[in-house]
């Protein structure tokens, strides 16, 4: 499986340019021949909003959403699936920070961020589902967003449910880390992968939003820990591509006689999930889903 | 507070003179001006066992226990804390990979190990029981011992009952890791120190035993996820001090809207333990025990 991440300069409230630079990777991916396309964190919306009306000016339902829709196309055009995040209105009329994976058959997973980071709360609702998981090329993928990854039990529950490859679209604003050292959340990025034994996408912004810096860094870091990419600089845009073997995550021996999963103590601790398990927005990610785009 | 961690030379068998290694860090860490001084996994006996018969002749009980005997002295002595790993021949009959907190008022805290490496469980029981928990110099203080660091359930648990230094004795085999990368059990080490907001000391081997190289990178990470002492080399051995403040981990917050413990979602997802938290060796690390070392 061919996986390009793509971190993008993009401009709140520009919805049709921040769309045509998703497209505009999308396309160069599928000349890379990448079966699998990953975007930053709300690639329609941009990120840095200053107020709820602005935020709510670029939402747009998950039925018949344009961003999603050009997406299809395009997945339909280059047989690749795209995963990436996009600013939805809720059937509910709330905002969610949310993330979709789109392949020539439709929408294969809708998820929404569950840890809102900063000031997002005062313009998005959070989720309260984990990522649906979903097949491509026969490889299990789940979503999660930016701070989600920052949350250990999330990252064992979905691996405890076979999540091979977890692709996460991230706005991570710029801090600063001591000289030589990695930014914390690559760091806690890599620990997630070698804790669990899964392959873990990230595709982050470049450049500069209305004062904000973004950290770059975006990558594919392997289920040992260590990055198959490196990971791109805050300064750079564009994307960068590699090939991947999903199944390397269907393996947790770490010794002949220590296996990441089974060596979990469930006698002594366990994660529990407290919620029962529907999807977000009615929708099933085991279906094709063709139709939850003909409403557009 | 101030934190010496030591890496050793050990050498499997030698009781005595892993001991005298031992007494040597500790006195070196005492005129450094040390309050707390880790050492490594299984320090009195060392690690690479041929044979159970080996690490049966290597093993005491705990009460009279010769290693934590003379820690204790060196304790009173010296007026600081010990933390470090022990072999423990259990009240059953069974061996345990130990570790113990030692301070002039004597054994403060004994903890079994609960994840085994490779081939440890040929030796070795497992404990089930977390670490107690101890007060230094007004720090809450648990223990983990190598392995166990790459479970961050545990880790989460330990930071959830207020825990703000967690010291980890280890013996890490060295593994390959790709050039410019850390090794992985570092990675994860520094992860968990920022995923919880606390500080995280090790204190691993150096050198070579029988054949098998140690990692090194004995250090203390910050609850901000970085090193505040450039981690040791695997060739190197001696002591490295730092002063820490325990009371920054009680501030878990991030940003003004963010807090590492509250923003997750109890309400999705939560880390429960599944047994009652009495003490091992019927110890209840609340009360003063010189009674537990009078028996030697």
């Amino acid at each position: 499986m061919r996986v390009a991440v793509c971190q993008l300069d993009l401009a709140v409230g520009d919805l049709q340019g921040n769309r045509a630079s998703g497209v505009q990777a999308i396309v160069a991916a599928a000349e890379s021949g990448a079966d699998l396309v990953l975007l930053p964190e709300l690639s329609d919306s941009g990120y840095v909003f200053s107020s709820l009306a602005e935020a709510r000016s670029c939402a747009s339902p998950s039925r018949g959403n344009p961003t999603l829709g050009e997406w299809h196309d395009l997945a339909s055009q280059h047989d690749l699936a795209i995963i990436g995040g996009f600013c939805e209105l809720g059937e509910d009329g709330k905002l969610y920070n949310s993330a979709a994976c789109v392949d020539p058959t439709g929408v294969r997973l809708i998820y929404r961020k569950m840890h809102l980071w900063d000031h997002e709360s005062e313009f998005f609702s959070v989720g309260s589902q984990l990522s649906p998981i979903c097949e491509l090329m026969g490889a299990k993928v789940a979503v999660a967003i930016c701070y989600d990854l920052e949350f250990p039990e999330l990252v064992r529950l979905l691996a405890l449910q076979g999540v091979e490859l977890l692709a996460v679209p991230t706005n991570w604003p710029a801090t600063v880390a001591p000289t030589d050292e990695r930014p914390i959340e690559l760091i806690k990025a890599q620990a997630s992968a070698a804790t669990n034994g899964i392959w873990i996408a990230i595709a982050d912004r470049g450049m500069t939003e209305r004062g904000v810096d973004w950290t770059g860094c975006s990558t594919v870091i392997a289920p040992d820990g260590y990055p198959v990419i490196t990971p791109l600089s805050a300064e750079q845009t564009g994307i960068a591509v590699t090939d991947i073997e999903p199944s390397r995550a269907s393996d947790k021996s770490v010794t002949a006689r220590n296996d990441l999963i089974r060596d979990r103590r469930e006698d002594v601790y366990r994660v529990v999930v407290q919620v029962d398990p529907p999807q977000p927005n009615g929708f099933n990610c085991e279906t094709t889903l063709e139709s939850f785009l003909d409403q557009r």
